[in-house]
C-alpha cells in the first residue's frame, strides 16, 4: 500500500468497536493517530489493550491524556456505583444505564477536535454505535450531526474554511456480528480488545457487564471464536 | 435576598469578562458553581485569581479541573510561540491570533455540560464576548447556538427532556466599558481579576498584550479606574 496523504484522528478505547473502527479508518488510506484518556476508569487494562491495538494495527502515533472526568463524578464507570450484571436485552434496551458517563463522547470528541486541530486535519473517527445499544445518547446519529456542525463553526481552520471537520462513524449502523465480522476480514486480533466494565481479579473480563454480554452475543451471531478471556467461577 | 434555588455551571477564568459573568449569574439568583482549568497555562496566576474572586463573590464552590490541552500544543497560550505585543485595533479585528487555543471553548464548555449534569442542571454560563474581541471562532453567537443544540442531544438528562441545557452569554454583545461598568455596579473587585495573557516577572500584567490593551481601553472607555498593577520598565 503507498504511504498514507493524509491524517486522521481516531478515538480508541481499546475495546471491539473503537478497535475496528482503527482498523476500518487505515483500510482507508488514512494515517491514524488515535487517542485514548485516562479517565480514571474502574481499570486501566483498556489502556493497555489500546496500545497494543494501535501498535498492530500500524497507528502512526498513540496519545494517551489524562482526563478528571472522575473528580466530576456521576457514573458507575468513575464512581463508586455498581456496574449492573446479568442483564437481559430488554432491560439493555430500557432507559440509560448508570454505567452512562455525562457528556463523555462531547468532552472525547472536544478533544479529538482539538487534536485534529494541530495536525491540521479534519478528519476523525469514533467508533459509536447505535444499534446494538442504544442507551447512551451521544452515540446516536443525530448527536454526530450536530457535534459535527458545531465543530466547523469552533475551530480556526472551520472559520476559515480550509478543512472541514468529518465526524466519520463507520459502525453506527452495524450489528455487533457485523463489527466482528468486518474487523476480521481487516485482520484484527480481538485478543487483544478488552471490552469489559468491571473485569475480575487477575484482569479476566467478567462476561457478565453488559459489554461482556453484547460482546458474547457478537461473537456467536458472527459464528466466530471469541478469543477474550473470561472469569470463570470456580 | 433569599437562598438561591437553582444551580448553574460558570466558567471562570479570573479574568474580568468571566469574574463578570459569574457576578450577573450570581445576581440573576443561581447558586454559581464555579469551574476553572489547569491548561498548563503560561502563568498560574489566573488560577490564584479565579479562586480568589470566586471567594469574593460568593459562589457555591469552586472546581480546578487539570486539563492537558498542552500536550496536544497549538497555541501561543500553551507553547512555545510568543504573545503578540502592543498590536493596533486594526491587527487585533484581523486574523485569528496565535494566542487562540486550538478547540478551547469547545472543551471547556464540554466538561462543564458534564458536571452540570452532574449537578442536575442544565444553566451554563459562559463569559465569551463577540464585539470587542472577534479573532476567537469559539466567541461568537452563531457557536453558542450550535453548542447548545448539540448538548441538548447530548446528555441523559436533555434526552429524557427533564433539564434543557442553556448556555447562557450574558456578555456576549457588550463592549469592554459596558462590562466593567455592569461588573462595578455588581459589586465585582477587579482588582482581584488577572487578563494579561503573559504577564512580566513578579506577577505583574505585561500592559502590552491584546487582552491587557483591551482591557486598559474598556476602563478609560468606562470612565473608570484599572485597578490592575501593570510592569513599567525602568
Amino acid at each position: 500500500m503507498a504511504a498514507p496523504d493524509k491524517s486522521c484522528v481516531c478515538l480508541l478505547s481499546g475495546g471491539l468497536d473503537s478497535t475496528t473502527c482503527l482498523a476500518m479508518a487505515a483500510a482507508r488510506g488514512f494515517a491514524v493517530h488515535a487517542l485514548s484518556f485516562d479517565y480514571h476508569q474502574r481499570h486501566k487494562i483498556e489502556l493497555e489493550a489500546a496500545a497494543n491495538v494501535a501498535r498492530a494495527l500500524g497507528a502512526a502515533s498513540h496519545l494517551i491524556l489524562p482526563l478528571p472526568l472522575g473528580d466530576i463524578g456521576g457514573s458507575a464507570l468513575t464512581g463508586a456505583t455498581a456496574v449492573p450484571k446479568d442483564r437481559g436485552e430488554e432491560q439493555m434496551a430500557g432507559a440509560i444505564p448508570v454505567t452512562y458517563v455525562p457528556a463523555r463522547n462531547t468532552v472525547f470528541l472536544a478533544f479529538a477536535l482539538a487534536y485534529a486541530e494541530t495536525l491540521a486535519t479534519g478528519d476523525i473517527f469514533i467508533g459509536v454505535n447505535a444499534l446494538d445499544y442504544s442507551g447512551y445518547p451521544d452515540c446516536r446519529p443525530e448527536f454526530i450531526a450536530a457535534f459535527e456542525a458545531m465543530a466547523n463553526l469552533a475551530t480556526k481552520q472551520g472559520v476559515e474554511g480550509a478543512i472541514r471537520t468529518v465526524i466519520h462513524t463507520p459502525l453506527i449502523r452495524m450489528t455487533k456480528a457485523e463489527i466482528v465480522r468486518a474487523g476480521t476480514a481487516l485482520g484484527v486480533d480481538y485478543g487483544q480488545t478488552f471490552s469489559c466494565y468491571d473485569p475480575a481479579p487477575g484482569g479476566l473480563a467478567c462476561g457478565r457487564c453488559d459489554s461482556c454480554l453484547l460482546r458474547k452475543k457478537g461473537f456467536v451471531q458472527a459464528g466466530l471464536t471469541d478469543p477474550a478471556r473470561y472469569f470463570v467461577e470456580e
